[in-house]
């Protein structure tokens, strides 16, 4: 598009910080806290993870704006007992309620060698991996999970009453890369379909059904219809222990309560998460820890490829070279998400 | 068989437990240590896992012969941070140091609201599900998984380097059932592969493997090959994630150290659990938890079945009707099981 055309698309790490820091306070967030969501979305556009970055700025953006987000919350954080935590988000911006989640999951951690975080009150809270390099950064292994809008229909059934619930893990490897994991339940995300039926192709009967419920192999009837969980019953099974996790223990919304981002942009979602912490250096030294994340990797990377010249890889492997790529040769952004943070940036006081 | 043609094969569930007891006695345990794996493995049989249940008294048995499993364990629990503990199995029967390793998380999780149990120098312990059920009546949530021997190739490898690890979640329903779920990170299992074989019929590109690692429609190619986990690379992070907690953390062996059950039944296998459990008596009321429970599973019942007849289930729905209907009509079981516990029982003093 040509209002494009003379954006810079190709960002140092600080400077779109910087910038994204001022977009998050014209859209009425306090400097502090626009750092936390800008930490968390700076890090999955590192990772590569664009639709879970800065582009997001344009969805939490209008929320903000009519009030459907909460751009100054009050954010509390209650000790039931020692190692857990209730954090209440006051509809605040998704990632920032994340990051006090987090904090107070380490916090409990640190104490008792476990911890747990339940937040409810939240909105979407962009990828989980980086919250889960954060801690591992730390010395924390992770459990991370969060509740979602409904999409998917429980497995037999033909409504959408559940959401394609992320679930994500990380283990610290203190002399070199963590492992980290960050899914989703389905076998493949909706922009595969979509481009399945731009292409006219078929679609394997493993990925959808149609909106009654039945495996389908074609893409409309597909996007009509719902997502299918890796696994049948199996993914299934997860996405809803990660609801009752994240929405139902944190007293947050689950299933079908949770509102549509879509539909009722002005009504709070309700979304609830979960962050489950482990201090490893309880658990042995660092020596100790690097020489197991070590041969653990290396046992993997041994095994011989199944097509020639495609090294097995590990969880997280491919995020963190893009993240070194990119912090060397710079963030890729696209135009429309950086006109958007200059407009924002603007309105800053 | 003709020698099993007299055994009784439909038991009550406590003349079933005794005789159980009894035959692990005879196997060298403790009257109190067989009671602990006795408890689990009649569970599964209960839940209508009969692979996972009183059956395995056959392989046990062999290890425990030929001293490949201790019979009398020194178990030790060690207390490294408030809510943490590490268990060494002493290499003990699984189902006694799962049991082990349960109470010792619970008494964490009582303490400090979560508790999470590292188990290392064990064996195969059994299903998951039951420890999940003792939790959940008990008012806990859990999440648990074992590493196991291995039997699955690394995503885009082509030899067996991880195993086909379990991992299990718990959440309790004071007013009803509780939720369980309990699977292996294998899309099937290899029986159903076999069963294919037998019948002449072509498997899905999705289930297995041949033995290079390529995706494979051959029952038999697949049976020389490998099982393929749900979601391609998603179950293969989760297999790994499992292993790193179980294996990893837990100082037990991981990956190819687990030793194999069949090439050397004589070796300690060394295998590792975790057990993290949270205590929701802390997080709100009985009534609060019932009901929330109550409607959870309302919502995804009332879904239209996508076939007319067949009602949208929850997980662990089948396996506690089965308990139900088991403990109302007997537990069955297989003859050559039941000839087995006699023998074992007989030696007994």
């Amino acid at each position: 598009m040509t209002q494009h055309a003379q954006v810079q698309t190709v960002w140092p790490e600080d400077e779109l910080s910087v910038l994204a820091v001022k977009a998050f306070q014209g859209l009425g967030l306090t400097q502090a806290d626009a750092k936390d969501v800008v930490q968390v979305l700076v890090m999955a556009d590192l990772f590569g993870l664009s639709t879970h970055g800065l582009s997001r700025v344009e969805s939490y953006g209008e929320r903000l704006l009519v009030n459907g987000i909460n751009a100054r919350p009050n954010i509390t954080v209650q000790k039931p007992a020692p190692a857990l935590r209730l954090v209440d988000g006051d509809n605040g911006v998704g990632p920032l309620v994340g990051m006090h989640a987090l904090r107070a999951a380490i916090d409990a951690a640190k104490q008792c060698g476990i911890g747990m975080a339940f937040a409810r009150g939240s909105n979407h809270f962009g990828p989980i991996s980086p919250y889960s390099l954060i801690a591992a950064q730390q010395g924390f292994a992770s459990i991370i999970g969060s509740n979602a809008t409904t999409t998917i229909a429980p497995w037999g059934g033909s409504d959408a009453r559940l959401g394609n619930s992320p679930l994500g893990f990380g283990v610290p490897n203190p002399g070199g890369d963590p492992f980290l994991l960050d899914m989703a339940m389905s076998v493949v995300a909706r922009a595969k379909i979509r481009n399945a039926l731009k292409r006219g192709e078929a679609i394997p009967d493993t990925w959808a059904t149609d909106d009654k419920g039945r495996a389908t192999t074609d893409p409309k009837a597909a996007l009509d219809g719902f997502l299918q969980p890796i696994g049948g019953h199996k993914g299934y099974g997860l996405a809803l222990l990660v609801d009752l996790f994240a929405g139902l223990l944190s007293n947050a919304a689950y299933l079908t309560h949770v509102k549509s981002w879509v539909d009722a942009p002005d009504e709070p979602q309700n979304l609830g998460h979960f962050f489950i912490l482990i201090n490893t250096q309880m658990l042995g030294s660092t020596q100790w820890l690097t020489e197991r994340m070590t041969d653990f990797a290396s046992i993997l990377h041994d095994s011989p490829a199944a097509v020639e010249g495609r090294q097995v890889i590990v969880p997280g492997e491919i995020e963190l070279n893009k993240m070194r790529q990119q912090r060397a040769e710079g963030i890729k952004l696209d135009p429309a998400t950086v006109t958007l943070l200059h407009q924002h940036a603007a309105s800053a006081k």
